[in-house]
């Protein structure tokens, strides 16, 4: 507290991300990182690029990389924006796509980020509860309001929607923007891109953290009717022109170009996934249906904090949210199969 | 123009960066880049940390350089805030620091980035003119005010203001926040850094994009006591995590660390700046005294404008700006000797 702080900095409740320890020789399965590298040719690309010329200001609008994403998902640049990490251009959606009127709605249990950005631009909003599998039903959200919002898969359920429920929505309010958080959609789940030239209300964000093992470099996008991606470009604007460095520039494009990789490394991490949940359900976890590259998870015999706090007494560090609804449960990453072997083996001893 | 648009995107006017040319063999003047490459040291830690470890997060606080920033100016780590440029430093700063129901006072010619802000988060402010040299005069700052922020270097002037008079506006508003935007600070100017643990209400902003060559890499800083760097630490932090990437943050590092190169290319850009001054004196230019690494100069025989038009014509890319009171002048970035040779032969040859 302070006198010279603005008066919204008084009433924020500014949001807290996974630990990042400083220690090594953890199993770190708390932040949905891809236990797998980068590509090989995303690497090259940094490296080729971090010389003399980093003196220079980045090209402030990232063509190279737009025009990556725009192949790798057969639109035109104009309806794709970039930023600094999807929380970045999330950032910017909420101011400048979700500020109306009417309430934005998203799920009670999702993205712990979206009530704080609601905070931070005075946006109204109002949850929807999960129904009581945990899933989205889309018949909840009919009521008014001025925008929706939800991760697909959900976060930190990890369970996805199906495509014609999303498109009900889209149908349902065409004067709301509709933003379909797709951080782990890489995973197993449906994208909305394809009904992004069918309807100018649709936002899908995506990032290159997850599937694309970068998270070390915080690139995420946007892909929407120009009219969407111009709001963005105008606050991107009157905010920073250069959002993202030239070496997280080319960085992300080499790794868009690189589709084989890109699928050996998420149909690896979907195999694992599949493999830990049926070793969790054998030591008697309840597991949500999973379409992320993390599992939610609890036990009907042992407390959500006390497992997490036993894991990392054992060296190994999975995410408990304190909240509603949700405090029994573990969010695990799926990490690689010698990782969740000994995620198994260390629940095996905590439970027996 | 859409009905989708939160109102705020309706009433922006967002900042126009300087051109980033993707032809090559221009000269390029035009965006105040040092002509010096970063120390080698920074791309030692790039191509160190260019790595499969790029699949993790990075440390959402950046403590590896908010320490190498307060070794370097010999200040707590808490005094310290990192962000994505000092662009985006500067924008967290209006929103946390700058908002309050006086105006916030800033001068006529300026960064032309400071009114954008403004729109951006609806914050009243007020102009005050330059003196007739184009010089800051402090007394002009007594009036009702919110904060009060300005560049020092001012820019584009590359005029210098000295310390004293920093200090009397500290002296005289102890409970506005005075902002001193020191981008351009290594290049002669007294930073008010100085005056840290003296002024509670003083924030000094600055950026490794022109000292330390390195634009490419988006890294500024903000230094002050605690209490305002809470306050952008709490926007921070309901904004983006992890702003920083883990190249940015290292390659930042090394270069705070490597005194001696940061010298050496700094006195190089001072002497070729002065030896550029006298030259365009010589062909008749009007030059404003710089302390900066760029010159504002006019020629009373002939336009800003046309000027620009022609350097173009030869290769050469210098910036003007097409606004009240400073429509003749041309703003050059100090290049090489060799560019500066240069130019100064387009400019013989444009002018006879």
């Amino acid at each position: 507290m302070s006198k010279f702080w603005s008066d919204i900095v008084h009433t924020l409740t500014p949001y807290v991300p996974g630990e990042q320890p400083k220690t090594q020789n953890l199993i770190k399965l708390n932040t949905n990182e891809n236990p797998y590298p980068p590509s090989p040719k995303a690497l090259a690309a940094i490296a080729e690029a971090s010389n003399e010329s980093l003196r220079l200001y980045p090209d402030p609008s990232s063509d190279i990389l737009k025009q990556s994403i725009a192949n790798y998902y057969n639109l035109d640049t104009a309806q794709v924006f970039v930023g600094n990490g999807s929380d970045e251009v999330l950032a910017h959606t909420f101011q400048a796509l979700l500020k109306h009127d009417k309430p934005l709605l998203f799920p009670d249990i999702s993205y712990s980020f979206y009530p704080v950005y609601c905070g931070l631009y005075g946006i109204d909003y109002k949850t929807v509860p999960l129904n009581a599998n945990f899933e989205i039903d889309v018949a909840d959200y009919s009521q008014p309001n001025g925008g929706i919002i939800f991760p697909n898969p959900n976060a930190p359920t990890g369970i996805g929607l199906a495509l014609n429920n999303i498109e009900n929505l889209l149908q349902q309010y065409p004067s709301s923007v509709v933003v379909v958080d797709e951080a782990y959609i890489d995973f197993g789940g449906e994208s909305a891109i394809a009904f992004i030239d069918k309807y100018p209300n649709l936002l899908v964000v995506q990032t290159i953290s997850k599937s694309r093992s970068l998270a070390g470099l915080r690139v995420g996008f946007a892909l929407g009717h120009p009219d969407l991606i111009q709001a963005l470009v105008r606050v991107k604007d009157s905010f920073n022109s250069y959002p993202l460095d030239k070496l997280a520039t080319l960085g992300a494009s080499a790794s868009l170009n690189d589709k084989a990789y890109f699928s050996k490394t998420c149909q690896r991490v979907i195999q694992t996934r599949d493999q830990l949940t049926l070793k969790l359900k054998a030591l008697g976890f309840e597991v949500l249906p999973s379409q992320a590259n993390f599992i939610f998870a609890q036990h009907p015999k042992h407390q959500g904090k006390d497992l997490a706090q036993s894991l990392r007494d054992k060296q190994i560090i999975v995410r408990h949210f304190q909240a509603p609804r949700i405090e029994n449960f573990l969010r695990i990453t799926v990490g690689t199969d010698v990782e969740c072997a000994q995620l198994i083996k260390a629940l095996e001893s905590i439970i027996a």
